[in-house]
């Protein structure tokens, strides 16, 4: 009898292999083309038990069960059916066809036959010809999600956007030569819709595909920059001698008093769960729930642009298998994780998420200036990170944790813009809606909205939100010199929504109730430190608008619900309309001292800079946890000083001494 | 002869030893205090052909005139003066006494005095004995800059806050222990001009000194803790065996194409000059010009607490004199400055300001998902930073600079909470605008308010500042999808002020309309992420308002003059209302493609946690400035790629493989 896995672990190989068994026993005789088997949320009432057992060292109840989730379509009639099965039992839970206009996830093998699909049809190879490029020059091309614009659309759809290959070089930028010809396949039937043909000037009109006027490629890949590489950048080696401050037990990390469990799925990728601090509880799930990335070009075909990366692809299945040494610096643990490909085998994700130790400067510092003592305590932080890769982009997204009990969100998006062709020989041609960035080619505003879900447990599963402002105290006689202020608060006590607000340095808090801190007397809390962001731009009424709900209001507050997982609903390929936050906050659940979801939406409205092309620099984005009485003293008083015996710097050598160093000068006055 | 110094260098001995000989001099046998000996800004126009024939290899014109600022009393009168001196010709320029009102900074020397002068005063010592302190309990003082309340005041006052001095540590926390009384002192005269009580209660009701009921004291030194330090934290050592990337000449440093010089004067501390990337110039001078920390309580004296840490006392002064491997890690460079003491003696101020390289993560990455071939490029950065201590408080300058020519000024808030008594021994006794820190001891409300002062020269020394804000384009037939945004542009034409904006994503960006990018068609620019912040909460009708106009907006742009370098005017300490930004931009000066000044307000409102008590993990706020057309594509691209055989990390050991490690978990299903 093998060792049952904890209710937080990743699938692995042998549950994957589980369900494809259950299901050919369930559907005997039906060919199953798979497109996801991961593990189904576990059920948190149950759980709840289980966890808490383990933090205080008690016997352990019942595990909560083990539950898979199956995507599938049935090959003999292509319907889309989804299958809950309990690993336990090795049984089916349910399992039902779903509507004929619910699309699941590019995955992919899906994408890899897309491609081919592509390349291979007789009509894109015509439009090819007319191109007449030259030997050693081919072309390739990105299948694209099909953005909904048509509520009567049942297929399954990709576009393909076509791209010029002007090397074959691993690391050729494509992206920096787009085609005017974009094909629609229904990937079901294996048949071209249409072909679409891109605008290539500053308004809608396209025109028939033309012979390719050779243009000069940007490049990113450091074998085909014209320019030498920097030659003076010297090695910055951290080293652990005695090793990191970290344990790793399975999935179970502990670090300064920080004890969590790595998650691993194929749609959000990393998730933290089960987060405690000096053994008491402060996250059940922290994740990225979703995100949605809208283009600002306003023609078609473009109005289709709009990517959810999660929802339609999944962080899990793109995420980066790292590499020592290159992501990270220093002492480096990598965590796996497994997907299924289509046929149900089992497919290693080998190091999609790493952890390790860095320096982020001061953590706290007092000098006393009348003896010049000073305390110096560096702020040594946690990281655990997963980089994704989502066709032309790459996000970056890290868990940072701190000794003084603060926990961080970071995004930081990098990679390479998503490009339109565009014709700016006419020296002064420019779009509204975009920036030129190279010969050809332009790269069109757009937006990253994000979604942060998180499931709080302070001190127990119980919690409150409300907001905090920082407003002038009347001017009144208890405020005689108009100097004084205080705060508002305002508590969420329904289901719904808040905005952020600066101009009030509006706060948000976490809280629990019942539990009150002895020395401020007010109830123990972590605050959210948002990432004030513009939302949605699309218009209410669009499309962009209706399918993702969660990205015209930054702050939402759900009461929890098993299943409720994702901002912008279960399924967001070709959707409608989102079927996420802002549906499940109508209820008007009261969200009082209540197992609650709190979920944040920040983005980047990104205008690109030429700088950001051909590979993008990081543009980086952070929202942040800390702890607002929920201690009685700050918490990192105990991490031992920063002292020289223990950092080991190295002093920059002084020129030697001249007659005109510095310190002489205009000596002779 | 000497070598004459550069315009930028700060100040040597030697200077400051002629500048007393030339006073000495000019006002023969009256005695002199110095307030202030330090340079006096070198005149812009002077200055501008100097450093371009430096940047351009040219011969050098005439050195600009080596100017000298001299603040002193004239001890017969007591007049508060201001000289300027010529140092090349060893002359007096101008030598003034200002009108009554104005006050000088405090300075080390007076501070000390102020302080000794009330420990022993003899009603000093009455309030104390009625305190009836146990044996080695003593008092303390920090005098305080007194914040104006009164149009007819000329005196020169301090307010001392008395604090209970529980232990003769060196780093023992007295702002666990405020007293209940605070005399105030006329320096000049060396009087007492009145003792004020403290409100200890929720009110403003006072009480006559009772003896001291002890508390437990709240200490942050490592010696005084209770808890024992963390024993698993492991060491992190950066290591850069082959040395840094930076190369220093005298205060000239050079770092992957940037290059700058390090300027230092007593007032501002760290100044930035002459910054160039690959020999463009991008800015004249970088520099932090002045904050203010209103306090929100509404009570008397408390209405007076808002310091000016620039122009009060000043962040050259202030600087902490940094210790190699506690403050910085890895190959760290210092730099020295000199300020003058009372008596006009040269003060060394060791190594306030240190310049170290950092490693940030990634820079930027692609890989290529149809072969996982990937290009990784690190983010090293250099940072430039000091750390100054007033008083109870700390903060962290850093200007940092990277390799795709991006600047951040990060300011990181930290040290100790100002405290005030309060009696909060009943259960649940708080008050509306502070937070319970500890037994007896309260931390009011307060903002930190910072201007960063810009003065650009991007491709020139004539630039336009503009906003440019997204918004949806209009829902016509050009939008038909109503997907589409655009961008809109405010051209800031005359001197004046603009607000921030998140709803509309506005971004500020400073532009030399004379320099077009040849691929995007748009002037070359660098755009300003601003620290979008909650401005003063005081009312405009406060004197805390009327002397800190700067802070009631977020922008600023001003026609560059010399001599305007300060945003709340050249004399903050007791002024009646603020002579900077606010005043100068009401002469309407054209700014388009002009020699502007773009000057940033930002800040922290920061009502207490009890976890920033007794001492108070970083707040951290950053201010980007990026490229943003000024190259034509990613200008790290040239970065060497991230590989193991560069960065030597470590691979964290996997567990020996068991019977029930994860991959062979339930493989007997």
């Amino acid at each position: 009898m093998a060792v049952s896995p904890h209710p937080f672990d990743s699938i692995s190989p042998a549950e994957i292999v589980l369900a494809t068994k259950i299901l050919a026993a369930a559907f005997p005789g039906v060919p199953l083309r798979y497109k996801k088997i991961d593990i189904q949320e576990p059920i948190k009432c149950e759980v709840v038990p289980f966890i808490e057992a383990e933090r205080l060292g008690k016997p352990l109840p019942a595990k909560p069960t083990r539950l898979l989730l199956v995507l599938f379509h049935r090959m003999d009639t292509m319907a889309f059916c989804k299958a809950l099965l309990n690993a336990d039992t090795r049984s089916v839970i349910s399992a039902k066809e779903l509507p004929k206009h619910v699309q699941g996830p590019g995955d992919p093998d899906e994408l890899g036959e897309v491609e081919q699909l592509c390349l291979s049809h007789p009509a894109v190879q015509a439009e090819v010809a007319k191109l007449k490029l030259p030997p050693g020059v081919t072309v390739c091309n990105d299948p694209w999600i099909y953005g909904t614009d048509d509520p009567n659309e049942t297929r399954r759809l990709f576009q393909c956007y076509m791209y010029i290959v002007a090397t074959d070089h691993p690391e050729n930028n494509h992206y920096s030569v787009p085609c005017k010809f974009s094909p629609v396949f229904d990937v079901h039937k294996r048949e071209l819709v249409r072909m679409d043909y891109l605008p290539g000037g500053v308004d809608m009109q396209t025109t028939e595909t033309q012979p390719w006027k050779p243009v000069e490629t940007i490049q990113y890949a450091h074998d085909l920059l014209q320019e030498p590489l920097r030659t003076d950048l010297k090695p910055y080696i951290v080293q652990q001698p005695q090793g990191p401050s970290f344990n790793i037990d399975g999935s179970v990390v502990s670090w300064q008093k920080w004890r969590f469990r790595v998650g691993f799925n194929s749609r959000e990728g990393l998730v933290i769960y089960n987060l405690t601090y000096d053994k008491r509880n402060v996250f059940y799930r922290l994740s990225m729930s979703e995100m949605t990335v809208p283009y600002g070009d306003p023609r078609a075909p473009y109005h289709r642009k709009q990517a959810f990366d999660v929802g339609d692809v999944g962080f899990g299945v793109t995420a980066n298998q790292l590499s020592l040494g290159c992501d990270c610096l220093g002492h480096i643990k990598y965590f796996d994780g497994y997907r299924a490909d289509s046929k149900g085998n089992p497919v290693l994700l080998k190091n999609v998420i790493c952890l390790h130790e860095q320096d982020n400067g001061l953590q706290h510092k007092h000098t006393n200036y009348r003896n010049n003592a000073a305390t110096v305590v560096r702020n040594r932080q946690l990281v655990v990170q997963m980089i994704c890769t989502v066709a032309n982009y790459e996000y970056i997204f890290a868990f940072i944790f701190d000794q003084a009990a603060n926990i961080e969100l970071e995004v930081r998006a990098t990679g390479i813009l998503s490009t339109v062709p565009f014709d700016n020989e006419k020296p002064g041609t420019t779009v509204l809606w975009g920036t030129n960035v190279g010969p050809g080619v332009m790269a069109p505003f757009h937006q990253h909205m994000f979604s942060f879900r998180m499931d709080p447990a302070l001190d127990g599963f119980k919690n409150t939100v409300y907001y905090e402002d920082s407003v002038p105290l009347p001017e009144d006689k208890n405020n005689p010199y108009l100097v004084g202020y205080t705060t508002e608060q305002t508590v969420l006590r329904t289901s719904g929504t808040a905005n952020t607000d600066i101009s009030r340095h509006r706060v948000f808090k976490i809280r629990n109730d019942t539990h009150i801190n002895p020395i401020t007397y007010k109830p123990i809390a972590y605050k959210l430190q948002t990432s004030p962001s513009q939302m949605l731009l699309s218009s209410p009424k669009s499309y962009g608008a209706k399918r993702a709900g969660f990205a015209t209001k930054p702050i939402w507050i759900t009461k929890y619900r098993d299943d409720e997982l994702y901002a912008a609903g279960e399924f967001t390929n070709q959707s409608r309309e989102s079927e996420g936050v802002e549906k499940w906050v109508q209820r008007k659940d009261p969200v009082e001292n209540e197992d609650i979801v709190l979920w944040h939406t920040f983005g980047l409205t990104h205008n690109p800079r030429i700088e950001d092309f051909p590979v993008m620099p990081v543009e980086r984005v952070s929202v942040m946890l800390k702890p607002d009485g929920f201690f009685i003293k700050n918490p990192a008083l105990d991490v031992p000083p920063s002292t020289q015996s223990f950092n080991k710097s190295t002093l920059h050598p002084e020129p030697a001494a001249t007659c005109c160093a510095p310190a002489e000068r205009m000596g002779k006055l």
